[in-house]
């Protein structure tokens, strides 16, 4: 029923043909966040119809699922394609292998370029060559009053989220309070969610030049001129500046166990403050980043990798609900390890960004699930449904339920194996996770009731991904509406 | 299709006349813990067997659910029939009529007489006249050795809970922490969840003294002799009990902000600790139990309702989770108001309790959900999901999914009524929640597929409830499990 | 013995004089920052020689204090004289008719001017108009890598403190948290105390920006512009730096209750960070700053003043010793009511400042030991003791010991007054504590062993106050050598 | 001048001699728990009269102590003589070699003898015998309504504190909640300050048991058996009593990190709530109890040595003031080493108590001051202020201030040395500090002026301590007081 599709179909709609797909998966076990059963999913449309017991509908395909798990398909909602280094949306067949079926992907702006543009470029370097759907979060990079303005178009065109950088003072990426609180403000009046990068950018600042001027040049350096204190006191300015706002407030990459705790904090105390980590913070340690030869360099990404009491830190706030999802914050640098290779001498010029699409599911799973850190209904909120409801695209993604998107995993439990770059279709010469165990792995994957992934290959066209457009007012603002 | 049954008809097993039927609810909203979408439901043979969109089945009976929400049964996890002064389970009809499918009894143990005993006694009670399905806690009176080792016992008869009683010294509830700290070990070993009612016996038996020798009997001083600081005390007493037991603790009928702070904390710190509270300490203030002419006597429940703030943060604690679900501790006094005036003159003789199993649903959605404390989601997992989970039903009980029972609420949100005794089936002269507005109502109410209850009346034949067995390891042992 | 003075006699070296001068105070209660005793008090050279029962010395000057209580003479460690608008040294006559015998103004840098020249520039106002003992604080306001280098000069001037502002963004004032880190860096390295005003810039210019443009112009917007957020937000960023810099954190003025915690929460987590409030901030409210036609503006300082929740806090964190002292932030506005008005029509343009240092002593007996919130050993600490071991004059100055300086104030608990500026020396036209009764006034104070003020009355001659250098590794350092 | 004394001495009133001595310490350095100081102190009557510079007055005996430290005499608020199995107040010859001129004794009341006369035959028995100062408090041990009403008879005969045990459940010395909030309602009527020997009875009791039954007899299982949350439940559970009865509470020998937090959380709260540690729980470890051959036997107290965290943590809380002072709770066994055997073969029989009178001093000024954990102010404070403070006999004892008693220690901060059992004078045959190496030592020791020890050895005549009358409102009702 799948059959080889060469570039020249891209422009037949995948939606038309999509009408003429019925599957049917047999006595699975459906795993969602709150609930595992044995059911058949039935798929028509590219749309879940019917969820229930021996359903009898015709299908097209029928598929066994004895002993197989059903997890709704990953929601990635923290990559980078195409910017910030990172390799174009081709390469998003790596989160198809890896069970990740929704990218929401950061789109730039360029100085003097309104945000919707910036979005609508981003959109279409990614129309015809996504091979997963995906979405997008804005990012303000000329922080003045008329952009601040443009915030209220960001719904229109489907964008729900809006992330600025407290960190990379000197830069465009940098945001100044003054900035961060305006833009606050008018996201609050349009229901779009405020995301930061929370580190002080003056800390790192001092530090670096501290450290090169004593010699220190290694990549380690990377996370000693990022002190887990420059992330705690940037998340709280943060929530300082949401709470004066009165806007909801959604930190990403948190790596420290302090600035956790400091969202953890104002959540109690009545704030609508949520966070996300990333799978790197979950399973590596700054041990990685001292890693001689320069190999430390493949691991320097910001906030950096770090020591194990964050790790434990943070494995128990996403069991226990204190951060909301888990992204992959993948950036596969075109060039990989030679690019890495700029800061040979100079900690500071070592380009972020590691790639991780396509590990996020095997990771979460073997080290968390397997290795009883958390349950298996923990890792389908944080891996798909969550991340969903942060960004308004649920229960569309991240569900399994009648009427979702039919973007299904069927996961062989049984599995057993090895992460090994060479296997992984991220692009780049080396991976972050290399020589990790993995038990269990994606055996079919679905995107709107189509394989496009088995085994960890992809099998589907390239460019079939769809823009899906993210609904405002979402997850994080559900808190707000309560008194 | 559903016909009257006198008495006579008792006799005939529910389930064979089950595996005849076959239902199609068409176009409802399902509400689930973390969904919303719109989908018909079919049901066979009392089980949920197929939801879906635009479902093709036959079926002896078809509802059109057009907006209407379709809500999982509730699930009451703390009511007391037969015991502790309360009206039987022929009463149970008001469960039905209030949207709740399943209740949680609690079986005391009478001195002598062996744990499990006490819990097939008060099921034979139950047997052939409750009006919904039910469960049992059990409750240890007789504390010693051989007691504590029957606790292995109760999984095999289908019990997963037992609480003890931290007040009442000197009658047979009573249980000193020596004792409680023995059967939680115990307990422990064998997946049983611990429950505690958490009031300092001490504190309150000082302070009844003290009021009573300075000539207060009235009502009111129910609520001053059993303060705060007793309900908190206790409350962290139990948590350290439970921390050198190293077993799960869910501490029932949370009413104060402190004793809820506590619980939170020790979730935080790590430990297994959970806790409910109930409709009355969610609505009602001790303002009601200062009600003159003895009108307070009414809403005389232990522990008392409590001032305001207690309120505000007990709806707080449930919508954040740092509360897991919400009991009505119904009790419905045989003898009705009469019964009360025993503790004319003498607070301390009026006897414990009130009804509420009729109004949980009223109260949550109406004060809950419409005055925005809550969301739909957190009502379903308040007031099914969760406990179901923690009696270790789910997810027989407490959802909406294939498989599960077919134990389904058609709620018409758009009903606006008042809470009146009247109309009230729990078979007493009083509602502590009389004159209380309501929005929407169960239109109808389903039990395992089989229409129990209409717009407020029981229309089922009563007695065709079943006891349900609960599984141990449950809900509270899942975070246990994880390191 | 104590003769008129006239301008002349002000190059007659105090010192010289103080060689003869022998005092012997009879009976009264001493009383200190931990006890309570009566005993004699003999003077000699300007030093307390002596205390005892019943001393056998002969004296010129014999005072009888039976019924008097003797407190160490007052360190106002934070005023501002002839800077910030402030006027000058003469008019610190208010301090000494105040109980205040010494006082640590602050000495801004002028932009190019070398930190130890602007101290040396502001001490040769100081010197021969000073009516009390006086010390300097540093302030860098232009902050830069060559006058970083400069803080290690400090000590060798006598200044051991040194204070930014990270409030007042686009003024010479203000410090960005780069600047504030290596002002610390350099600091710990040589025992110099860090001081910060914590507001944080850009929130109070966002909201000035918005409440300016909707209309809003009274006093009051000081406040609203300037909301608690800000400085709790500004001092929890000050405790980050700090904690980087592993350098000793001094907060001035704190304002509100949730700064107050940060301290607290940071020196409980084992940070030695301290923090200071005022005078003004224990006893008025934001009521005051909301009086109309434009009084509100003689209320105008910063931080603003705060809503009686934080007054409420801040008295118990004094008496609890979360904050370390009092001062009074004294600036007596040069022109007064009148300078204010400059900002009649735009409260950003109102200037800071507030007289207060002769109603400190006044302020924190009456309200605070008469009303119950302080211990009489506790008004000693805040008013004497701490201020001067914060700057490293302790124990020449704020206690009451053989060695120490002889400044003391002999204290009449039974009289009863009223606060008017028609009595006050501050030199303007208004006292913000107008009409606040007062119970005990200061009768006689001594500067080291000579009266200078009676009843209210300055009767020394003016310009004999000296120099006091500071030294290093004062009281935020003690606990720093600590493990 | 110190003439040896026969006992025939006795009935000479130390008082009548004192009227005849004159001393003056000249040139010391004056240490206080605020203050240090180069001063003469002179001596009358056995009263501090004077303290300063250069004093010239006759006296009998002149002490040069240049380079000598002076501290007040040690306040030892917590030991055991002749009760609870402790050797008699001959052996408090060890308390002035060590530094200690006043302590605070334990009365045991028997069942069925009023508190007054318990207290008065225990004076009876140090009359005469004692070689320092005594005080007493109470201990109720036969709880009952007439027995409460006799609290308030304590302030009469001069005993200020009351304590009671919330461990020990089966013995006379057990009370439980009931008991101690009906002493509490008493005790805050009149004054008294309540103390608690805070461990879970029921805890340790269930715990015993159970590592008995699996063949645990070494002493280590008493600190197994006595865990730290049965600790940390019980301090809780008592500031819980005293919330309810709205009483002040001193919580003795604190000994686990959870405790003293409660302590402080309490404090923090805003209730008068304190606590006091011991020495040992400062130097020593849960190692000791492990040592083998029943050697673990001779560390055998109650509550337990408690693994370093606990140390650790103790320590921080003694220098922040989270803890008010530091006590040996003294009590040698009469039989020493041979008694303890009694517990071979089971720890439960193993008597509670360690010598530690003498060894206070040292173990504080080794361990603390020299060892960076506390500054010599606080030493001063947790070694004599605090405790004379906490039982109402400052500023008598634990202060150098005129009118002081002349209880002074001249310390030679320059000794070296090491301690030895056969160097002690508690009158046992081990010392649980055997072997630690000390720093400094106290030179001479005086007593109301007299010189009762040099250089560890007590050279005065034996029984020449009086009983000090403790006044009620002391430190604990001080911060009551305050609104």
């Amino acid at each position: 029923m799948t059959e080889s599709k060469g570039d020249i179909v891209r422009n037949v709609p995948f939606l038309e043909k999509e009408g003429t797909m019925r599957t049917l998966i047999r006595n699975g076990t459906v795993v969602t966040s709150v609930n595992e059963y044995e059911a058949d999913i039935y798929i028509e449309d590219g749309i879940i119809k019917e969820i229930g017991k021996n359903i009898s509908r015709d299908a097209e395909e029928i598929i066994h699922a004895e002993g197989k798990l059903i997890f709704p398909g990953g929601v990635d909602e923290h990559v980078h394609y195409g910017s910030f280094g990172g390799r174009l949306f081709e390469t998003t067949d790596a989160a198809a292998a890896g069970g990740t079926t929704t990218i929401v992907d950061f789109a730039p702006q360029e100085k003097g370029v309104p945000l919707i543009d910036a979005i609508k470029k981003q959109a279409a370097k990614a129309q015809g060559t996504a091979c997963v759907d995906f979405a997008f979060h804005g990012i303000i990079m000329d922080p003045k009053e008329s952009v601040f303005e443009e915030i209220a178009q960001l719904p229109e065109v489907g964008v729900s989220t809006l992330k600025l950088f407290m960190a990379y003072k000197g830069t465009d990426f940098y945001s100044d309070d003054e900035s961060i609180l305006k833009a606050m403000m008018k996201a609050r009046e349009c229901g779009v969610t405020m995301m930061v990068h929370a580190e002080n950018a003056d800390i790192i600042n001092v530090l670096q030049k501290k450290y090169l001027a004593e010699g220190h040049t290694e990549p380690v350096y990377h996370y000693y001129s990022r002190p887990p204190v420059a992330e705690e006191e940037a998340t709280k300015r943060a929530i300082a500046l949401a709470r004066t706002a009165d806007c909801p407030l959604y930190v990403v990459h948190v790596s420290v166990k302090e600035a956790m705790e400091a969202i953890r904090e104002a959540y109690t105390q009545g704030y609508p403050v949520f966070g996300e980590t990333c799978t790197h913070y979950l399973t590596l340690t700054t041990e990685y980043l001292a890693k001689p030869d320069f190999e430390g360099a493949k691991y320097v990404c910001a906030p950096p990798l770090r020591p194990q009491k964050h790790v434990d830190a943070l494995w128990e706030a996403v069991q226990k609900g204190w951060l909301q999802a888990v992204g992959s914050d993948h950036c596969a640098l075109e060039g990989g390890f030679e690019t890495k290779k700029r800061g040979l001498g100079d900690f500071t010029k070592i380009p972020n960004g590691c790639p991780g699409v396509q590990d996020r599911l095997a990771m979460l799973w073997t080290e968390g699930v397997c290795k009883g850190r958390i349950t298996r209904q923990k890792f389908i909120e944080l891996f798909a449904t969550m991340p969903a409801k942060v960004v308004g695209l649920y229960p569309q993604k991240g569900e399994i339920a009648a009427g979702s998107d039919a973007d299904l995993v069927i996961f062989d439990p049984d599995y057993e194996g090895v992460i090994r770059n060479e296997d992984s279709l991220h692009g780049i010469d080396y991976s972050p996770f290399e020589g990790f165990p993995v038990k269990g792995r994606p055996e079919q994957v679905y995107l709107r009731g189509k394989k496009i992934a088995e085994n960890g290959r992809f099998i589907g066209p390239k460019g079939e991904g769809k823009w899906q457009k993210c609904r405002p007012y979402a997850m994080c603002y559900d808190y707000f509406s309560l008194n």
